[in-house]
């Protein structure tokens, strides 16, 4: 996990990562969250006016509702830190998404897609300038529409899911199962002359301009922005994601493709963002202004 | 086209049907609602407080951008009515569904989907409570997101998509075309026995759960509303669709598929919602006790 410490002004002053006990149960997470909390706030001048949390799963502000990943079942914000600090939670993509359109490259955007491709696909819509969580927090499962509908089973049991072409895992499984090699990872198939590489890219390439053909003609964003790991693929990932996507939209044009711009720092920076709200300064924020950096804060 | 004149308490004091003189130019179709509206107006007890249009294409509050059917290019709303009253325009779907939102089957519902499946598909997304149009009015194309990547062409130029498959008129035109018959109507395909009959509608209902599942994934929408003509067909749509949504979606719960409440009258209400907007009085709709009619007021 990472936290940072995030000043009005929007100097990020300190940031830091830590494991994530996992293996230790859903308290012992809690617990490392908390004293991490705890740490970055004896860092700072004075005690921090507010925190903010990303966290996965199905999340309010005010609680972390249910975690597959970590156990969590209903805990409640204030759990998360000892301090007396008000605390607001997010949801992790959605609260990347939030630092992207307040300090990214969704900056005075209302309506676009922010959409990280890792390890896993899950997008924020952002929806009249905030991020949209839907009727019960479950919006943004992209990476499970079935752009294939009679395609290969997905992890998660159904057919032909976007992440199970296009993440930036399935790229490196696919491959390494067609090719019967080992642990092949997705910058090395993206950047092959390989046929068989040529091939899980494409179909990679295809997934993904089906699922953002039917992302702009169901909510019609001004911008997609494509972040995550597979994101630095850069021009062999947005080139012919491009043209295809354009080639799929007869009678509308295509919304621009561009990348995100706060990297692995999204969500630390979304979650500054919460904080303040937190601390009853909902106004901070879109005046800051971010030094472009060459490398992430925290990597 | 179809008119009415509603009171501030809901009640329908007027209603009736026009043709739309289509063939005779935007403007012919401009000054023959203007008409409509006098003729309503001069039937009601004083002048009207609101005018609210229902209207295809890109629509703004104050202008309907753009329709290829009718050929308009930024008729301003006023240009609708030679009377001084204030009007303001909606898009023809969205404002079914505010209707089915504040009157309908939507009530008391903020994020849901409106879909009327009839000669085409469109949708409806109600989002915090009010109909989306996304970021420039082109929401809501979910008739031509790709269910079937390498499916039939569809009029629009693209290929597979679910209007192309599953909108009453494809419905008719599918089983004709394979039948070697001509003019047979959807609510025939669907209550026929006959093999090609069964494969068609199998074929529709298909593509309808795929783009459902899609919009559940993407969306959480707490409930999906359908309408038009083909939601006629009630149980032999609704049962199919459920039961291949709820198969398509492996790890989240399908939202319910209930019936649309206002039938044709949806887009004329969602108009008079509309008016009492342009009239500054938007707290008007929410507290209507609708009359549950067998019939519709215009059919």
């Amino acid at each position: 996990m990472k936290g940072g410490l995030v000043s009005e002004s929007g100097a990020v002053l300190l940031s830091e990562r830590r494991p994530t006990p996992r293996a230790e149960g859903p308290d012992a997470v809690v617990a490392a969250i908390s004293d991490f909390i705890s740490h970055l706030a004896a860092s700072g001048d004075g005690i921090p006016a507010g925190v903010g949390l990303a966290v996965p799963g199905l999340v309010s502000e005010d609680s972390a509702i249910y975690a597959a990943n970590l156990g969590w079942s209903d805990v409640p914000a204030t759990d998360f830190t000892s301090l007396d600090i008000p605390v607001m939670l997010g949801h992790d993509v959605r609260t990347g998404g939030l630092a992207e359109s307040i300090l990214g490259a969704g900056r005075g955007l209302t309506d676009f897609l922010f959409l990280p491709i890792g390890t896993g696909i899950a997008g924020a819509s952002i929806i009249r300038g905030e991020p949209y969580g839907g009727s019960s927090g479950w919006a943004g499962e992209i990476g499970h529409t079935p752009v294939f509908p009679d395609g290969e089973q997905c992890a998660c049991g159904q057919l032909g899911c976007l992440e199970t072409y296009a993440s930036a895992a399935s790229v490196g499984r696919r491959y390494s199962e067609r090719a019967g090699v080992e642990g092949v990872k997705a910058e090395q198939v993206v950047s092959s002359d390989d046929p068989i590489a040529i091939e899980v890219w494409d179909e990679a390439v295809e997934a993904l301009s089906l699922a953002l053909a039917t992302y702009t003609l169901l909510l019609d964003p001004s911008v997609i922005v494509l972040g995550g790991g597979l994101a630095e693929a850069g021009p062999a990932l947005f080139d012919p994601v491009r043209t295809r996507l354009i080639k799929r939209l007869a009678f509308r044009d295509a919304p621009p493709l561009t990348p995100a711009a706060l990297g692995v720092d999204a969500g630390m920076l979304g979650a500054s963002l919460l904080g303040w709200r937190a601390a009853g300064r909902p106004e901070l924020g879109p005046g800051w202004a971010l030094d472009v950096r060459s490398a992430p804060l925290v990597s």
